[in-house]
This record gives structure tokens, sequence and C-alpha cells, in this order.
């Protein structure tokens, strides 16, 4: 199906949740999971879509986001213990 | 029903229940959620109302706060993955 | 009833318990909830009373804690949804 | 019966642990609880007994200490809601 | 059977996701557990198989990971004190 | 029975594990517990045996890790509240 996973850490919630806001309304992405636990005030959002909409979403998010991110990806084709470490953090959100 | 999200994230959790107290007292919004397993000290506070009462009870929250606010938001017109996070939280307080 | 709040947020554990029992000395108010998990090494401690013993407590523990206090506030008249976070609070310490 | 809290605050488990092992063959003091969850790598030891063995092994654990503890008290005579809410921080130890 | 591990640690989780990517596409490996409770942002990936195998992931990761390791190691025939700690952080994953 | 603990606190989750490999291979000790939740990415490992085991295990853990040990300790015989609080840790490892 091409899933590809884009990836954006960004510090302080009210940022993450701008930027999940702005990632789905940019593009055609959905909304996998978030890590909010690592300490440092850093959370993860991971959303998933073609390797086109999953960029398009991170590269929106960074340039609008309110706060600068520490980290982005986008991983195409994932290795299948990224989709179950992935797959993991999401079924804790339920 | 054009219900938005007011954010504000401050640290210390005496600054997060005052700022609450100020927003409630100033304007026609509605505790939603709050977070804080981020580290660094800083909880998040999240309401909703109309646009126009959860910027005005963000903007009071801004001017009265008892310690300088990390970061701020309004959003509009929630994209639905927002609002099913964030219902997710408040789910975790009850 | 004329219920009011007092909180001190203090950084260590052992401050905190200090602050508590300087409080509950000096004046007429009750312990509600203590929260611990904002990292930084803070602790807010809430007590209850009316608004002359609160400020009372607060102002004592301010000025004989054994380290600088973070943040203080006295809230009167708080709003219900401050009384509805408080009260979870206190609820999960049971 | 007349008993006392002494409480340390000391970086590190392996420095906590140790000072709870020179307050204990230093003096009559019975160990209560420590906290642990305040970040900043604190660890809070609380001991108890009469006012002048808590007081030794306060003293004691702050000359032998590897670690300089960042605070100590003693409490004498604690008030109600002191008591409860350390035997309650001790509950959950068990 | 000639075990042996490969651990990375690394700030943020977006980095970890990504290196573990590199790491299971580089060389015969298998995901084993992470670790992401130690706060400082830093999450640690665990892999195992041949010596060789894990040597190879370890190095590629290190040499593409967005974000600099602060450590890494190779575990060559673990002591089996260590296998059982590395089995229990694993276990708690499922 | 003569046994005594000796307790290593190290940065990372990588040299934690690091160092209980080289102690196990080292001296004739058991892993008894690790405590990870003090925040400040640190991690202590305790280990059991007798006095000169676990002296010989923790001199070959700092002179080897591959990370500064912040705190190290030989308790020798042991006062029972810290067989107690150490057994409680390992407990809770299960």
């Amino acid at each position: 199906m091409g899933t590809s996973y884009g990836l954006i850490e960004i510090p302080s919630t009210t940022a993450a949740i701008d930027v999940l806001d702005i990632m789905c309304k940019t593009a055609n992405v959905e909304f996998v999971t978030w890590e909010k636990k690592l300490g440092g005030r850093l959370v993860t959002i991971i959303v998933r879509g073609t390797i086109s909409a999953v960029t398009e979403a991170v590269e929106a998010a960074s340039a609008h986001a309110i706060k600068k991110p520490v980290a982005k990806a986008v991983i195409a084709n994932p290795h299948e213990e990224i989709v179950k470490i992935v797959n993991k953090s999401a079924s804790r959100l339920q």
C-alpha cells in the first residue's frame, strides 16, 4: 500500500497539537500516535500516508510550527520492525 | 457548533491552576484537559468555546498569569484528528 | 462556605513536607493535595480554608520555608472548574 | 509516643541507600519511606524515631554521605496532616 | 547460538525510530526492546544477531543517524544476567 | 551469610548494561536490581556477593565503563532496612 511515516519532534504540547492540525489540514495524512514520555519537554507526532503526502505534511509543519522542531524524518517503506514498534505505541493510545 | 480550542502552556502547577481560574472567570470557556507529563516543569491547559471566547481567555491568561507562558495557541475549526487526541487526553482525566 | 485555595510550589520533597507542617500549625487550613509529577524537582502543596487563613498559611510558608518557593498563589472564590481539577488531584491521593 | 521525622534529600540512588545505612546504624531510627519521582536525580529518605535519634541520624548522614544533601529537616511533633501524607507514601511502598 | 547485542542510545524518539530502520535494513538483526524512561530525551535501542551483524548495524546507525548517539555498545557473548535483564525489558513491550 | 552490596550509578542505559556485563564476568556477583526512574539519565545497578567479590566488581566496572560513574558504593553488612528496600526494588522487577 506504500505507507510511509512522517515524524516531527517538537518542544511543548501546544506546539505539537498545533503541528498535527497543520499536517492534517495540509496533506492527506492520518495521525498514528504521539510519544510524550521522553522528558526534556519533547513531543513526537507520527503520521502516515503516501511518501509525497507525509513529506508535504512534515515540510508544512516545519515551516509553520510555533516552535522550532528538534527532529524530523520521513521513513519511506519502513522495515517491519518499525511498523511493529509504531503500532505498539498507537495501541497504547486507545 | 463552531468549537475552538485555546491552549496555554506554562511553567509550574500553581501558575497553571491560576491561569485556568483566570480563563474561566474571563470568558465563556470550558476546561477540557491538562497535560502534565512532559517534564521541564510545564503544564498545558486546554479550554474550548467559540473562537472569540477562547481568544479572549488566552489573551487574559497571558496578560495576568503569575509566570510567563512558554507557548499559547488558538485552534479554530480543529481537524477531527485534533478533536480525537484532545478527547483522549480528557478521558484519561476522568 | 467561602473556601479559598492556597498554593505553594517549592523545590524538593523535604521542603514541601516542612512547608505543609508550617502551614497547618500556623493557620486553620486543611491539606487538599500535592502534585509531584511535573519534573524539575518541584512539589506543589494545596491547602484550603477561609481567605484569611490560606493567606496567612501561604505567607508563613514563604517566610519560613527551607527552600525558596518558585510560585505561590491564593485563589479566592475559585471557579467550579478549579474545584473539579483540585478534587480530581485529591482523589488520586486516596 | 513522641515520634519525629528525619528527612534527607540527596542526589543519586546510591547515595540515598548509603545514607539510609548510615542512619540506621548510627541511631535508633526506623525507615519509613522514600520518594524518588521528583526528577532532578533526587531521592528523599524519611526515618522516624525520637527527636534526639532522628537528629543524630540526620547529622551523621549529612556528615558522612558520599554526595552533598540538597535538603534536610527534622520535624518534631509533626502535624497530623504530615503523618497522613507520610503514611500514604509508605503504603505505596508495600 | 552466538547471539550478541547491539545498543544505540540517542536523543529523540524520531532519531531512535530512524536508527532502528537503518539497522534492520543494513544487517540481519532483530529488534529486541527499547528503553525510554531515563529522562534527558534519551532512547536506547537494543538489537540482537551475530557479532558481525550487530557490529555492522551499530556502525551503520552511528554513521547515518540524524542525531549524534550518546552511547553505543556491542556485547558479545552476554552474561546470563544481561540476557535476563534485556528479556524483562522486552516482555514489558508486549 | 556475609552478603554485601555493590552499587554503580552511571549515565545511560547502554553504559549500565555494559557495566553489569563487566561486573558479572569479573567477579562472582549476582545481579539484584536496577533503578532507572530518578531522571537525569541515571541508572543504578546493584549486585550482591561477598565483600571481596562486590569490591572487585565495582572496581572493574569503574575502570572499564564506557561512561564515568556518578556514584559507587560497597555496603558491607547492610542494615536490615537496606536489605528490605533493595528486596522491594528487586521484587518490582519480576
